[in-house]
């Protein structure tokens, strides 16, 4: 598998990821690079964490998965190759993968330890340049993930708050805020299921309400505050043609309801 | 044919990019893609339009062109197959390719109804993903167009201002404004072509007005306002060295005239 | 060499990017095309210089690197073909490889003159596309340096600020600013070699001043403003977990100190 995404913080704007993407196909000239997003706030674990559960999922099978967002990067915090949902992932051990973890065992993990893999000298500021790209590079080469270091017990956990369902309302939040504004939430279509997305269904966000669960923008008029599913089967918060997270005030963590009289 | 341009307006930013990347490659690992821009604004079908028509026809012949400004999605707008001068769209038909068949009858035009070649289960708020992608994977691969659906008898048009040409001057509109801040008018070379461009042409943008047709920036001081043709044999506005839509309040659409006495 | 990489001022949403791309790829649809960024501010060639420095050494030999940022396109400035530091580069001649070639005497230097490589026609507004696009696509291909024009005797260039050391300090500038607002200067980790870094050091920018230099940005709590030696071996300035040049309102170009008593 050739294929090497990346997911930063660096900013679209920066030059850092070329310099990892010349490491790469130095190693590997024929490597395929792909940008996930180099616009993770910075040092936002979090919300890298959530977009590589959305978004990995789609490559190939082993594509391999380098994030780099690294607040700790020269600490002795551990990198980790990980292989997940069939996907492969390197990135440091901060919780990153967490969100990926929680659902989906990790088939293996692997403590970066081995320098051979590296570039050297390696710097002490970053990582992704010196050791998670090289990593990623010969990883596409064929190299043998127990190649890279120790097996890893388990990686580092950060909290994710799960939905509560009771037996007339669902308490979720806002996971993310995609690049329209829209509020994408905890609380998946799933856990819908079975409960009626009419009118008696009244979602609740900060001081805003909307009744009805909808499946496609153009069914209410430009302007309205909308609840939908998702294109990841996900409640979504949205004002139609609009960006709902600037006009209503909205961020994430923010507590969304679903309640049904 | 194994390029495939990407154009939306998901935002420079947005994650949802590499989900289409993700797809197409999980269909032709092989595929060469290419970023058009993501930063149309969102919904613009016309300056998409515009950006297809400026930019597609540089690539090689049958190149894949993907264009995801889909106001309407999960509505019962069409999406369209197109091969027009020469080069292959996959989008809705919506107008965005409106700009291209104007003065470039297209040579075939298939409505995509064949669920074939689609993700399954499609999303109702994502077809780029999960149509629209995994279309351009298959044509990538040797799919005939044929295969996707029906012949479409017409595609969807959208009214484009044409420039009014009399004795003793041309009317136009602002058609885009580049990432300099650039006016790009409608006006072409052609156009002005057999009529004096030194001092006696006097070109009109709001309640701005400059005399002569340049050809180079550096022709004039920093800071001039100007005319000239541009890359894709235009009348252009600039202010040389500066953002010349910003500075003077120009939009896309405001009258252009040059005219000669 | 098939690696082609893109450095411009187009703005990182423009389509002229694709359209270089797109002329590219018509020539050798078997390049692999790289952005090192296309964020240099309008015209702003000395940064170009210095990213130029940062990042293409980074890149398999005799990768070809085009740097767009040409305020002086359709005047007679000079095109250029130049390898430099076993890497090639394409570039029109106002010092944007100045900064590469301060310390790395350029190998080979040619003037861009042959029409053969070029687009027909041309356009006086955009080389990038027009001439350096396809002469980089040609070079990819295995077209021999000698075909493209004339040798050149020297390349442009740009004054650059070289620290002054004394016995008991350095004196050096700001020389770039990074995407977390981190300010890189001119000084290296070389020129400190032998001098304490401990708190008999003290670094000065601005109004603001700091003691010690260190390695790793997660030794002093967050919002500490620290000196600490880059991933390029250059002395940086920083606020830990902030923007430093945005909160202390510091500029490229400004003096940056580091004194012992």
């Amino acid at each position: 598998m050739s294929i090497i995404t990346l997911t930063t913080d660096f900013g679209t704007d920066s030059p850092y990821v070329a310099a990892m993407k010349g490491v790469v196909l130095s190693i590997n000239p024929g490597a395929t690079l792909v940008d996930v997003t180099h616009a993770i706030p910075p040092q936002d674990v979090r919300h890298a964490a959530v977009v590589l559960d959305d978004v990995t999922g789609r490559f190939p099978a082993d594509t391999i998965h380098v994030a780099v967002i690294d607040p700790g990067v020269g600490t002795d915090r551990a990198m980790l190759y990980a292989r997940i949902r069939r996907q492969q992932y390197v990135a440091p051990d901060n919780g990153v993968l967490s969100r990926l973890a929680r659902r989906h065992a990790p088939e293996r993990v692997i403590r970066l330890k081995n320098p051979k893999y590296w570039l050297n000298p390696i710097s002490k500021t970053f990582h992704g340049r010196d050791i998670m790209a090289p990593v990623a590079a010969h990883l596409s080469l064929g190299v043998d993930p127990a190649e890279l270091g120790p097996v890893c017990e388990a990686i580092g956990q950060l909290e994710w708050a799960e939905p509560r369902r009771s037996a007339d309302r669902i308490d979720g939040v806002v996971l993310e805020i995609d690049s329209f504004g829209n509020l994408i939430t905890n609380i998946t279509a799933d856990m819908l299921g079975g409960r009626p997305t009419d009118h008696r269904a009244c979602v609740v966000c900060s001081i805003y309400e909307t009744y009805g669960v909808y499946s496609v923008y153009a069914q209410v008029p430009g302007g309205s505050f909308i609840a939908l599913i998702d294109s990841s089967d996900r409640l979504e918060l949205a004002i139609v043609g609009d960006n709902a997270a600037r006009r209503l005030g909205i961020t994430v963590g923010m507590p969304v309801t679903v309640a049904w009289e």
